[in-house]
Parts: structure tokens; sequence; C-alpha cells
């Protein structure tokens, strides 16, 4: 038995499809991930074999071009896109990814409709979307999807309610028309080997590629990562159910406690008469826009997002990419060979 | 392949050290549920070749005396009694369980100390605790707690803050001294056959027991259970950090919406001066006294604590605790088989 790389024939098998409709040698995705995954880490990521794909967050049409051809540049294996669906021109984006021959369009942040996921393969790309349950996942097939995420709690930044462990519980073995990615708080490759025992194609990780030798955070970023245990990455708090707020996961600091105490004032100053609805709403939204960058990009660890999953406990160290998925892919492999040895 | 009792030779072989330290035919253990998790369930698990465990809760020596003997009387199979650790009369009611012979003491709510492991042991009684990371975990085995169970945020009640699946990858691995038991969020064989391959000894379940028909839980705590998604049972919500509240999950209601309110009025009255700091972390953690019978015995879903785990939306009807059994072990068996196949 090799230790070092062994690519066990079960893990082959049981990540066939996922290879196949990403195109990769592996089935494991990066997690995009609003100013980390840009050119160099996709590019890494891909080049190792794994599944880079860049997150358009924010970013113009134009700015998505740029960096689309700039990850080419770095690599000639397939990567994705990722279109967060509440963006203002995501028409645009579509068209952009339809132009330049993109591959793969991840739509976030909410679901496709029939005619953008139509829009997006006019290109010839697969498409993916995050499935929040089984029945959304089967609604979302009949669109024409291509591929499904299930995301759970687990993951960090912008989370839904339902974790990685009962999504997959739900989804995996009610849903097998496309291949199905499972994502949120896998650190491990044990975990990676339970997910595709139970039916998935493969998985996603965001967290510890935030801290590859090759993405682009700030070393403080990384380090405050590092040191984190899961207990210190926690969602944001909603304090009262007439405010909706997104719950972000990230490692808990000033900023979160900031955060957490101006909602209440806010909510008070709104009782009082003081702030309208729509005002108090808006700030409460407004809190973090520039907090992520603070923090990965400016490297301020005190007030800025340090989003990040549950998985941060598993990051010890700054690791090549492509020492990473040797060692999830290592560890995966053993465990669906220990299974082997014990029937 | 028989799909009605699988009993898998591989089920079988990856549960053994879990059977063996309970003593009984199958790893799944009961979790222990305040007003749910007495003499008629524990028993119905038992006698179903599971393992119940008796939530001691807050009962007094003599309450728990009563409920171990009136146990004894309805089954002849091992079953455990689960002790908070915070519970002021803790040594007599661990004096009880081993002048009572008691053979499993399950410590709850917080880390025993070595003279209570001691102490538990002296009449022979295996002892397991919860452990909340894998450096506690070494620490319990040294101090001679004879298992282990690993439970996640995705539980019903009183909860930490790392998941299921952080939790079995971060302890599985390295914690090998004594079995483990995952809990939180398992209501499909498929998981149980995951963690089992990830190293687990067996799994703990609450929420599906607790609308067993032998619960006695009332019918319309069941009945808003078996309605519930995955994404109702949320945690209760901690507004300020200045007070400490142990996060409850519960499916959302009246009762969950107006303790959120009330702490955010409760704050604002103690930053105004209307209120002691003391007297207002008593007014929040007393918030809850009772909502728990009011739900399960009085059948209040209203205003009640409608505990449950997240998974809770796997919760589909009300079936006899042999079949929800036979179910999940014909799941485990199935996904453990269907690997087989694959290879």
């Amino acid at each position: 038995m090799d230790l070092v790389a062994p690519r066990s024939a079960r893990l082959r098998h049981l990540t066939r499809r996922g290879r196949e409709l990403l195109g990769s040698e592996e089935a494991i995705l990066g997690g995009a991930m609003t100013w980390v995954s840009e050119r160099q880490l996709v590019a890494a990521i891909s080049n190792a074999g794994g599944f880079g794909v860049l997150a358009c967050g924010s970013m113009s049409p134009d700015l998505l071009s740029a960096e689309i051809e700039a990850t080419r540049q770095r690599t000639d294996r397939p990567f994705g896109v990722n279109l967060i669906v509440m963006h203002p021109e995501l028409d645009a984006l579509i068209e952009r990814c339809v132009e330049q021959g993109v591959g793969h369009v991840v739509f976030a942040g909410g679901l496709p409709t029939k005619d953008q996921v139509a829009h997006a393969k006019r290109g010839g790309a697969k498409v993916l979307t995050f499935a929040p349950a089984a029945a959304v996942a089967k609604r979302l097939i009949r669109i024409g999807v291509d591929g499904l995420i299930i995301e759970g709690a687990e993951a960090g930044g912008h989370i839904g309610p339902v974790s990685t462990s009962v999504l997959a519980q739900e989804v995996l073995p009610v849903v097998r028309e496309v291949p199905v990615f499972v994502a949120g708080g896998i650190g491990h490759g044990e975990a990676i080997a339970a997910y595709l025992q139970m039916g998935a194609a493969g998985c996603q990780l965001g967290t510890r590629f935030a801290c590859a030798a090759e993405s682009v955070a700030h070393p403080r970023f990384k380090e405050a990562l590092i040191r984190a245990q899961a207990r210190d990455a926690q969602p944001t708090v909603q304090v009262d159910p007439a405010f909706k707020v997104i719950p972000v996961r990230a490692l808990l600091n000033k900023g979160t406690q900031r955060f957490t105490a101006m909602q209440v004032e806010t909510i008070r100053r709104f009782r009082a008469g003081e702030l309208g609805f729509e005002e108090a709403a808006l700030a409460i939204e407004h809190f973090w826009a520039g907090a992520l960058r603070r923090a990965v990009v400016d490297g301020d660890v005190e007030n800025g997002s340090l989003m990040a999953g549950q998985s941060v406990g598993m990051v010890k160290s700054v690791q090549p990419v492509a020492e990473i998925l040797a060692d999830l892919l290592a560890q995966a492999a053993l465990a669906l060979e220990r299974l082997d040895l014990a029937s």
C-alpha cells in the first residue's frame, strides 16, 4: 500500500461522475471566496489536479473578463466561474462567460432561472448550482443544471440554516440524476471518503485553500485562521426576526462583537422612533461592506471579517495547494482502503 | 441480499467495540431527553436491541431510584442513566446508581471529575461522557471513562458550538483508545454507516426516538416534529456576549420569538439602569424554565420548547421503536454493502 499517493481504485470509482463533469483529474472543487479565489489560487488548484472556481463577487463584467483571461494565462486545465444570482448585472456576466467559452458556471447566492441556466449553457458550459434541500435539487435538475453542490452551515462566509451532515442525509440518497458535490466543514479526507460513500460525486473545500501558499490572502489573515479552533468560527447573530440578516460564519473578533452590539442599538433606535425601518435594515446590512476586504487584503484581523468555516481547526499550516490536495486524497483513499481490511 | 434485515458482516464488525461496551445487540444509543427518556421509551429501546438511556434531568435521588426500578420492571436488557454534572445532588445520584447496580452511567452537561468517574465505577458501571474536542477526549480517557460521545451542534436541546461532521473529523481519527459514539443530526442509516467508516463505534439518536410510538411525549409535540423541516430547528440566539446563554436547538415558534425579544428588552433595561446585571442574567436564564415540560407533557406547541435536532426533517411518522431501529440498521447495512459492489 503506497501511503504517499494511494489513489485507490475505489476512490477513482466513487469520484468518476464528478471528475467527468468537471473535466479535472480529481473531484475536489475550490470554494469560491471573494477576494481569495482569484487568478492565482484558482490556477494553482486546477494545475494541481483539482477544480478551481473564480469568485466573481461584485466584479463588473469587464473585471470578470480580465480575471478569466488572466487565469487562462496561468492554467490550461478546466476551472469554473462562480456568479452571484443577485448581482445587478448577472445577464451581462453570463454573456461574458458564454463569449469567453467558460467551461463551467456555478450559480450561487440564490437560484438561477431556467432562462439563465439556458443562457449559461449556450456556449457549451456545464452549469452547477447550490441546492438547499432535496425538493429544490429536483427542480434545479428539471431546469437543466448539470451538477449540484450541497453546502452545509459549517461553511465559511454566507451560510444556510442546515448542516452538511443533515443535507447529505436528506439529499444524497434521493438525488442521483446528476453529480452532487458536498461542501461545508470539510478539512480531512476521512470526511471526503464518508460523503463519497453516501453517494457524493466529490467535495468542495474553501477554508483550507484560503490558507494555501498560493492564496493572495494577507499573511495575518492566514495566521489568524491557523491559530483558530472550530468553535471560534461562529455565525453572526440575528437579534430580531424583523431585521433579516443572512448569517455569515467568521472567526469571533472585535468586528463580530461590534456587529452584534450595533444590531441591538439600531433596533433600539428603530423601536424608539429614531430610525425608519428601511434606514435601520440598511444600516445592519451594510455593516460588513468592506469588512472582508479589510481582513483578506489589508490584514486587519481585529476589525475585518475573518470568514472561515468550522474546518478552520484542521488548518495547521500554510501549505502549497498540491500538498493540501495530496493530503486530502491520501486520507480519503486510506479511509476507503481501511474498510476493505475490515470486511 | 436480504433487504429486510441485512445485518451485514461489515456492520457487525464496525460496531463490535460499541456493542461490547454497551452490552446491547446494536450499537445505537437513545439520546437522553428530559421528560421523554423515561421508563417506557428507555425500556422500549433496550427491548428492541438498542441501548436506552434514562434522562435524570433535575430529578431527586428518590425519583431517579424509582425510575431505574420501573425501567428494570420493563426490560432485562442493559440501559444507561444520564446524569447532569451541574445537578446540585450529583454525588447522591451517583451513589444511587452504584447501590442499584446501574450498568452504565453517562455524564452530561459538563465534565465529571476523576473522583466522580471512580465513584460511578465502584458498583461496576461503565462510564460514558460527552467530549467537545479531541484534547478533552484524551483527558477524559486518562481519568478512566470507558466510552465517549461526540455530539455536534445539529442535536436538539442544549448544544455545543461545533457541528457533528467537524467533531467526527477532529476526534475519530485520533481517539482510538475507547469506543466513540457519534450524535447530532442523525436520522438516516447512511450517516451511521459513514460515521462507522470514519471510526465510530456506534451512534446516538434522540429526535427520531422522541416521536416513537412508545414515547410519552404529547401527540401534538410529535405532530409538530413530524411536520417540521431541518431548517425549522434553530438554536436560540444570544444577543449579547455579556449575557451568556447556552444555546438550545428547538423548532421556531412563538416561544422562541418571545425569547429573543425578551433578551433584547432585558438588555435594554439593564443598559438603561432599570435592572441589575444579576437580575437581568437570571431573567434570561429562567425564561425557558418549564417550557420543555409545557411542550412535551402539556402539548403546548405554541409557547413550549419544541426541542428537536436538525434530523427532525427525517422524522416522517410515529413508528414503533423496533421499526425505527430496523430501518436505520437496514439503511446502514445497505450503504456498507453498496460499497462492496462499487469496489
